[in-house]
């Protein structure tokens, strides 16, 4: 115990954490994990119920990953421009999984990195330079992926990149106007775009850049026919059309690829966290054989050190085999109706306005009030700048009853390890129910708790 | 043999390689590998001379790090909030080596993303935008890190970021003027570096952001008194100084840090590859007291998913206590004094313009004629536009006789493993002297070749 003081101490002395005021902050000690759980220093067990920061799909200390690593030094650290076995295998099974059209992986360590190369490779092949990302994106923090992202964490990146031009979201929750139909609401929407494209110059445009369904930013599931519109209309302009899958990759939405949910293929996609779980840092940009074909010609003119690292590559083929021999991908699908059906009850709450939902990545979005949407933190009053600060109060409710996550906005995210069962988040969304109960009693509503 | 065949097959198929038209590439495969050599999968060794990217400090298949990937799991993953061990151990390790002023460690996983980071913490601290940074320099292929670089592999980042201001690196060897002195010569990039620093606005300009001794574009040197006289127009205009550290840091120059040579301390540094021996990707940020004092105060607005990753500071920890059992530093200290020796004889052969050493870190430049000090390739012609490329065949002759690393414009870089002896430095030394010769007689001049 007085170990992990220490390390407390040491922490609070020695690093700097992401997104935080250090003075204030007071990092937890994990002592123990196992699956869809972890333990602190004081022996509270916790349901991981956002995976860290969504990325251990195959749950904590997987056996087969463990193993992984007690075969490393099987084949000998190798800089980028040789070829190793677990660089060739990952390559081939990546290449497997994702949509027909695609070809080739330029390997990072990260998401923010891979982001930053898919915007370089764009702008190399179409040898135009305007990129169109969206509000309310999260793509990371590095200054590409930082000017990519919509949210307010990208102002800590500007004054950014000349040609980085945002159009909105489609999330008819708060949208401003009241549609009839899903289809409504798409054509709106890729109608917007077509005149931004025109009205930015389609033909200085390299890239439409997207998270299929942001993850960050509140699991914003696109209307019927949206990423197809998109699609269309990078085709009908020569732009290409780059997926984020950092977050929805490998398996989170309960199929290999988030744009295997719809009907449309993609130029580039990036990916990480589900690559490896997260058990070792790697991440990466897909190409399709398009692209693939203009740099047998043409130089690459980026790259990085760590690119197609043998350590992690060797990590991510053992993960990657996990989700096959323990058919993870299918759990996922199987356990997100699950979980959909429990969030659908939350809708009795006054206080849950939206829940959204594809396999097993999840937003439960809080309101004040359910008809005036009012929500619980106004927008950009994120990372320490909510005076009320409601939805802190919210989590760290959630994590004393042993539901741990994360929230962004009014937004919590749920995104359990893919292996969870049904007991698992029977027992976890009760947790949740009750907590949201204690909340709206001695949070949300406290005046109605006074007047008792 | 077959399965070498089917691993390049494979790569070939799906690997997309850094800085590298891919249909030409033809990537080596490495099949075993120890201490300072690897082996192709003929059989072939090679010398490992710049460590794959300046990285493999303590030399392939460490058994003491191999051995900590035995224990990796003994430590549950965690993310970026949480405080673990390895983490905080770490942090400690790392402060107490790095200069006194230093307090913080912000973590992420290379070079690139550190000086990305770096960049926004030096404009969050100083409200300022602009940095300085040096043509010459390498620091990365992200936008930002691609931006401060200096060198041609940069406009693959551009349109670039605004507010980053290039200023020029003492290169002696090439420079128009002729100093009588090194002193001389730091007058003169001092007095022009203050003229900038005014016409810039020295209240705009955040920081200066120098590789001490930069590292790809040749290991140069800077002259006496010049990075204090730096440092000294930091302190006058009220500007922060980052000294990017990813190359030279972890005892590659015969000190922890290569600011340690002199009489300065910056307020931030950048650091990567020697940190594991790149056994685990990871890099970082290290921040003076003065500048984590007030992010005790105000939210660090930056961060990634694998900030401070548990098995990387894990590795990390196993590789800093093998610097410290194995007096590491000591040892690239002492070889480098015999590697410069072997090095100065090289002064003889009618190619070699000079040479720059320090440490284990040292630059070997070609010239065709000592007297015109005519290049043997013409600036920014890296990276396949050198239609002549003889650098490229001098690089493959000295492959092909066991002596691997890699060249820079005419620079060839030599960064053996830390642990090198002074056996192998003779060994390599001599291979690299006779393939000097062959290469002079073959490529460099082969009209007297001809006329023999
Ligand atoms: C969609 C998406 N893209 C990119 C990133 C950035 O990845 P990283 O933190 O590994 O740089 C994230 C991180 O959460 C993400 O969710
Ligand atoms: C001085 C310096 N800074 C930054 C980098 C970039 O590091 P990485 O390739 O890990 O992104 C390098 C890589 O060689 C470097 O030498």
């Amino acid at each position: 115990m007085s170990d992990y003081l220490s390390i407390k101490e040491q922490d609070k002395q020695y690093v700097l954490h992401s997104w935080a005021k250090q003075g204030s902050f007071n990092p937890k000690v994990i002592a123990k994990a196992e699956g869809v759980c972890f333990w602190d220093d004081a022996g509270n067990r916790y349901f991981d119920m956002s995976s860290q920061l969504v990325y251990v799909n195959v749950g904590h200390q997987h056996p087969k990953v463990l193993k992984a690593f007690q075969e490393i030094g099987t084949y000998p650290l190798a800089g980028p421009s040789f070829a190793t076995k677990p660089k060739s295998d990952l390559s081939q099974r990546i290449i497997e999984l994702a949509p027909s059209n695609m070809a080739k992986v330029f390997y990072t360590s990260g998401g923010a990195e891979a982001n930053d190369h898919a915007v370089k490779i764009a702008r190399m092949v179409s040898g135009r330079y305007k990129i169109f990302s969206r509000y309310r994106s999260y793509h990371g923090a590095t200054f590409g992926a930082g000017n990519l992202t919509g949210e307010s964490r990208r102002f800590a990146a500007e004054p950014g990149l000349p040609g980085f031009v945002k159009f909105e979201v489609p999330y008819l929750y708060r949208e401003v106007i009241d549609f009839d139909s899903e289809e409504a609401a798409t054509a709106y929407y890729l109608g917007k775009l077509r005149n931004q494209i025109l009205y930015e110059g389609s033909d200085t445009i390299a890239a439409i850049f997207i998270e299929p369904i942001p993850g960050s930013n509140g699991v914003l599931i696109p209307p019927k026919g949206y990423l197809e519109g998109v699609r269309a209309l990078c085709d009908e302009f020569g732009i290409l059309m780059i997926c984020d899958e950092v977050m929805t990759g490998f398996g989170r939405t309960g199929k290999g690829f988030a744009v295997d949910h719809y009907d449309f293929k993609p130029d580039i996609m990036t990916f990480a966290k589900g690559v490896t779980s997260g058990y070792a840092p790697l991440g990466g940009v897909i190409i399709s054989e398009d692209i693939s074909r203009f740099f047998d010609e043409n130089v690459l003119m980026t790259g990085l050190t760590y690119s197609g690292h043998t350590m992690c590559t060797q990590i991510g083929v053992a993960n990657l085999e996990v989700y096959e021999e323990e058919n993870i991908f299918e759990n996922a699908e199987k356990m997100g109706i699950l979980l959909k059906q429990r969030l659908e009850k939350l809708l009795t709450f006054p206080s849950i306005g939206e829940i959204r939902s594809i396999g097993l990545f999840a937003g439960v979005e809080l309101v004040k009030d359910k008809a005036t949407k009012e929500p619980i933190i106004q927008y950009g009053l994120d990372y320490g700048k909510d005076p009320v600060g409601l939805m802190n109060k919210f989590i760290s409710m959630l994590s004393a009853n042993g539901f741990y996550t994360y929230s962004h906005e009014s937004t919590v995210i749920i995104a359990p390890p893919l292996i969870i069962t049904e007991e698992q988040i029977n027992e976890a969304m009760d947790i949740f129910e009750s907590t949201l109960k204690q909340f709206e009693k001695e949070g949300l509503f406290p005046e109605e708790t006074l007047s008792v």
